[in-house]
């Protein structure tokens, strides 16, 4: 039987402190489409999808009229994009984070299938004694359903 | 100025009437969060998430008492895994699919973060001539914008 923590990949994480800078970067070099979250003593708290960070790319009033959106120059653009740097990972949040649900080390692959399938959520965190192990996100789960 | 047909990059798609298994296999194999579908003329339709296929490896009865889960046999997760070949995708897509909006191949990265930024989006299909090029994710955005 396979448990969880031989399912769990590595995946960088950011603290709710790092910079909007850091945590893009992260996304970007990795090419995620969400960077896990931890707090200050390191228990994963949430996920920071790269979709949210994309909203401080973008001025509220061209994300109203998108015909503004032509006229904007990319060096606006980079100038919003380094304004990152500015930003906590916390501020960036969305309001309703996705879960980030935590399954155990020994737990199987149904029983994280299970979990993933109730809460609709693309990544779970595997913790062993409260430290983070890594994460299984819903493709690596189906390509250990596959094989099976 | 960098215009979305060369952000955009290769995809794998499946069609709404593809068997859930073929939709899986590319989501395991490739590791992606979620897959384009389109429909029988190659129009994209939609965003078929593996979260969404995951709900498929797990009956009901255990979503509802994840108790349950723990004493599920792996041979039953094999079993429901390769029983996706007996569906559609079209069965398999949520019931409010996430939208995949489309930018046109001359759109410029400002245009294609404004769209993804309004609708929340991880992901946006690029066209030309009605033809899908490529798609745009999240985190590819990011990694344009701050290397600008």
């Amino acid at each position: 039987v396979v448990h969880a923590n031989q399912m769990a990949e590595q995946f960088p994480v950011v603290r709710l402190d790092s910079t909007g800078l850091e945590a893009a970067r992260l996304l970007a070099e990795h090419r995620l489409p969400g960077i896990v979250v931890t707090d200050e003593s390191g228990q994963p708290q949430s996920i920071l999808p790269a979709s949210q960070v994309v909203q401080f790319l973008v001025p509220t009033y061209v994300q109203d009229d998108p015909s503004l959106a032509r006229v904007l120059s990319e060096s606006m653009a980079d100038k919003l994009a380094h304004s990152l740097r500015d930003k906590t990972v916390r501020s960036l949040l969305p309001a309703e984070p996705a879960p980030l649900p935590q399954v155990d080390a020994d737990d199987t692959i149904v029983e994280v299938a299970a979990v993933m399938a109730r809460l609709h959520c693309p990544l779970v965190a595997v913790l062993a004694d409260g430290r983070l192990l890594g994460v299984i996100s819903a493709s690596r789960l189906l390509q250990l359903s596959l094989a099976l």
